[in-house]
């Protein structure tokens, strides 16, 4: 039974939650008392863990079956696939001193992962490597994994961080006593290159590391997180709760999807008869010994803020990359006009610029006297024409438009808005490329929205440039900068969706995605910024930037997949709009971020620096971005001549 | 004209030496200068040091020729191809913090480097990248690379690493004023993805880093070694010399066809009329400036010991990649026996192993009562059993040997040559696979040479666990074992021909390899050892290891493109026979090393352990090795499953 239904049809696996069992002979009843008592699904142990293969008699090993729990009759299909996630046996420890030890494990791993593939489970949870070592438990997975079906295989690794590094305070002990459980994860990962079916169960436990160690998983695969009932502390009334942080926690887990699973027995003495909620199997007299955490863990699923509008909307694109748009080559589609019209507090912001710049133009006293010629170049389908003309009606300033829009089919609709809305004394049509129109008059204020979630990656100063010849020498250009900001990302999930394409290409382009499952691991920086208009004679496109990111101390090591990119737009004067997290624009829907990939994901141990540069290269028909990293060590250049991925003129 | 003419047809590049010139604008007479000076190549500047393309008046660049230095007419296409090598303008700095130098210099760079190809020259001089940083300079590069001929391009580097390390005495100063080139080296060929184009070109200075330092470069494409005049020192009678650290290094870089060319002045006054060498300048009454360098040069290359004859035979087999056999599924041909057996001292080894066996097993006052049974397994053409026979003539025992062959076409040599030799009454050919054969009777000893490069990579193990059926339970089996060996190697070589495959199994298979541009970074370390007869029930052939290499602290840091492996084999008691570096027979030919690659080479930090695992796995038909690495950092699995790379039973 779910924890709860959230508002809006809520699909999400987190409102699952499970319980890890003891070794039970006797699957169904194991199974049965644990749903009736609430729990979604199990957590059970496949095989009996008394079983060791090098104990066995060599000649009736062949005869017997092997010890698992019941036959694979004992449960109907749909119950294993949908109730049950099979435990490997904890014993295993495949990279053990002693030989004996070692190969039992690897037989028995084996054994019991072919036995959950029979059995459809949709899952298995790998015991946590024993000791920092795990290459021959990740070479048995890599070997495992070959002829592995769509299970997934989640690892158990402890939320564990020894936060009091002594290297400063003591260098004689330097490295001694460090535990970093997400380093262990990180070892197995790699050997395992980033497996898509392997994926992490984080043990909590009563005391967790810092927020930033802790905010690294997020970046992860993580799909399970089982609470003991250790870690829970009790409440005034003698109820389960948790600590405010395992809460924030646990709520950051059911944002990301993350099932709870509950471990270990009943610590709490809750006085029967004085539950108010789930009055049913009270009825019935029985409740289940771990009910009481289990409702406190409903109880946080439900008392979650609903899912604003907008992110609902969004759910379906978290984590998608899309190829970003190539605005000047192809001409939108009426659906994405849209949807983009649709985003007031862009239209709003720009309002409000362009009513600052008529203000500034003409004095009131010139108000009635004076025209403004104001130019929209790539008018689209009108609403910048709307927002501008909004600006002059609440300033009451006299505007003379000229609409310039190159897609032919944009222009159409822009004729039937003006007929439609009366503009026709006001506002002039001009079907034509802003970079070669040949324009009758100057213009004081030229606006524009041709900002990509990079800021120039659509192109913004080359079609500026070109159409800055008909601004005047003291005109305003709306927007009158823009910069472009990037930070390095844990992204897991979407490196490996890069990696499924098996080629370059996917690694050397750029993607818009409303990020998710990333760690964002330190702020943002800003890469190139623009100025409109430019007059200098030597102005360039050509950008090089060269930036060291210090991630915080207490992060401990991490993996950088790539680097989200957003911007920040000047407008006019304070009026700014933009993407870049710690300013971004409220309720502004038009852009979700970029992300850049590195072709291999960089390591950056703590205290070390991460050095990244970033070029935007101009050439006769294309621009591009090429980028590497120089520290802590080399990465390839990215994207060479843009041989990837480009943005065409 | 060349340094000397060695032995056996010398067809090094190294026999030639250059000199370094300066701007000039009268290319015909420079290099004529020089060529009649003895030299037989010029690093030529090809543009006038004064040009940048910021001070170009913008109306006159159009028209104007850029300051090379002549036309293309001025030398025959066939001197610029063969004597002159491009200097690339010194005063470019890409990673300059001034744009406006930033930006001369690409524009500068990729004028001088289209000029160089349009010329066809074989190689241009990059200067050393100015400060610590390079990617803005190695980006440009991948940007040259993409549309550059058959062109090599020489990134100036100069040998230089500060020796003493003062981590250890002031922890404050950690890090600051190290400097170590090769370390700006290794993130600018990893910025060019390890480019087949770049390669080095090495300034020699008057001191020299440690020499593990310097043989870090030995794995590295270095195509020339510059000597500043300043770094000679002075003989007795006044003329120039090198010192011997110097003069080692030298004849290194000679016997791995790099080529010396001479910079700088002349410092050095060689009385005239003295040097007993190269009369024919003398004749004509002049000496080039720097003859007395070159004739120096020169004299070191033709005091060099000439290659010995064997050295010479496998120059042709000089870091070429060979695929291992797989003589269990394959038949050898004539010629690789018609090889093979032509390894007398393998022969020789053999016999004083049954000699020693011999006598072991039977006391002199029985060795003309009893007959010893040997078998040799694996008999091809029969050259066992002629170390065999002259063992037990030599040791005056008497012998019955059964020769087990199972390729048909060796059987037939066999017969003909028992026959020839007159062994019918002592000899019986067996035309079986000696893993099938029912043996008539049991052997005293089992002679075999199934050992592969690795060791047990031809499946020694498999081979004689098959064999030992028919061994007597105190019998000798020749090999009594063997155990392989590796160690990680820097071979940018093996990398590039491996990566050029383009694929995954290429990066997951063991080559065996004449190692020549190698750099040994450590010392070797067992890895897998097989005994035979090995009579215990739970004998398995699987192994696993785990190594731990601590490279030198005064190497530096190193890249590792996999690991050199060896083997060492016991034939009996003290006669052992191998290939493991610090123990090898010598004067063997059978057997080259074996390369393990790694897929992503792996950067080591002096002073950080490299961890290394190698698993030997077999299944039903196949054998396979799966490696990686763990420290510092983790690599993929490599071959799971042996996917890629196998040997078949």
């Amino acid at each position: 039974m779910p924890l709860g239904e959230r508002h809006g049809g809520d699909k999400s696996e987190s409102r699952y939650c499970g319980i890890e069992t003891e070794f039970d002979d006797d699957m169904p009843n194991l199974l049965s008392y644990n749903v009736h008592g609430g729990f979604d699904f199990i957590l059970a142990t496949l095989m009996d863990p008394n079983y060791r293969p090098s104990l066995l008699d060599n000649d009736t090993s062949r005869s017997r079956a092997l010890p698992f729990a019941g036959s694979d009759l004992v449960l109907s299909p749909s119950q294993w696939s949908s109730h049950v996630v099979g435990k490997i046996s904890s014993w295993i420890d495949l990279d053990s001193e002693d030989e004996t030890l070692r190969e039992d494990s690897e037989i028995t791993l084996k054994q019991e992962i072919a036995w959950a593939s029979h059995l459809s489970l949709q899952a298995c949870l790998l015991p946590t490597p024993k000791g920092s070592s795990c290459a021959n438990y990740a070479r048995c997975l890599n070997q495992i994994f070959q002829n592995l079906g769509g299970m997934q295989l989640w690892l158990r690794i402890p939320l564990v961080k020894s936060e009091d590094d002594t290297e400063a305070k003591n260098p004689d002990c330097m490295g001694e006593g460090k535990v970093d459980s997400w380093e262990l994860w990180n070892s197995f990962r790699l050997l395992c290159e980033h497996h898509s079916q392997l994926s992490v169960a984080l043990d909590l436990l009563s005391s967790l590391p810092s927020a930033s160690s802790v905010a690294r998983w997020f970046g992860e695969p993580i799909r399970a997180a089982i609470i003991n009932t250790n870690s829970f502390l009790t409440n005034a009334k003698g109820y389960p709760c948790l600590s405010k942080r395992h809460q924030r926690l646990a709520t950051a887990f059911f944002d990301h999807s993350v099932q709870i699973v509950i471990s270990g027995r009943s610590v709490h003495k809750v006085p029967v008869g004085t539950s108010e909620s789930h009055v049913d199997n009270q009825i019935e007299g029985w409740r289940h010994p771990l009910k009481s955490y289990l409702d406190y863990v409903a109880f946080l699923y439900q008392k979650m803020d609903p899912l604003p509008e907008q992110e609902r909307f969004e759910l379906g694109y978290r984590d998608y990359l899309q190829s970003p748009l190539q605005p000047l080559m192809d001409n939108l589609e009426a659906q994405t006009y849209e949807i983009f019209e649709k985003d007031t507090c862009k239209y709003s912001q720009y309002q409000r610029a362009v009513a600052k710049a008529l203000v500034d133009r003409v004095p009131d006293e010139d108000a009635s006297r004076v025209t403004t010629v104001l130019m929209v170049v790539g008018a689209g389908r009108g609403p910048l024409v709307r927002a501008s003309l909004q600006a002059a009606e609440e300033t009451d300033r006299k505007l003379k438009i000229y609409a310039v829009e190159k897609n032919p089919n944009a222009v159409v609709t822009l004729h039937s808005l003006i007929k439609l809305e009366g503009w026709e004394g006001i506002v002039t049509i001009v079907s034509s490329d802003m970079r070669s129109w040949d324009a009758p008059e100057k213009a004081d204020i030229l606006v524009s929205e041709l900002l990509g979630s990079f800021g120039d990656n659509e192109l913004s100063p080359e079609c500026l440039d070109g159409a800055q010849r008909f601004l005047k020498e003291d005109g305003i250009s709306i927007p009158s900068s823009y910069t472009s900001f990037v930070q390095p990302v844990t992204a897991c999930k979407l490196y490996n969706d890069i990696k499924s394409h098996k080629d370059l290409v996917h690694f050397e382009t750029a993607y818009v995605v409303k990020l998710h499952r990333v760690a964002r691991l330190a702020h943002t920086q800003p890469v190139f910024t623009f100025t409109h208009p430019d007059h200098s004679p030597t102005a360039s496109n050509q950008r090089y930037k060269k930036l060291q990111f210090d991630i915080p101390e207490d992060t401990g090591a991490a993996l950088i997949h790539g680097f989200a990119g957003y911007f920040d737009a000047t407008l006019y004067k304070d009026v700014h709009l933009g993407i870049e997290p710690s300013t971004c624009t409220p309720n502004m829907f038009s852009w979700f971020p970029i992300f850049f990939p590195l072709r291999t994901p960089v390591c950056v141990q703590p205290g070390s620096p991460l050095e990244v540069h970033f070029w935007r290269c101009c050439g006769s028909t294309k621009v591009w971005y090429e980028w590497c990293v120089t520290s802590p060590s080399a990465s390839p250049l990215h994207n060479t001549n843009g041989r990837s991925y480009w943005v065409g003129l």
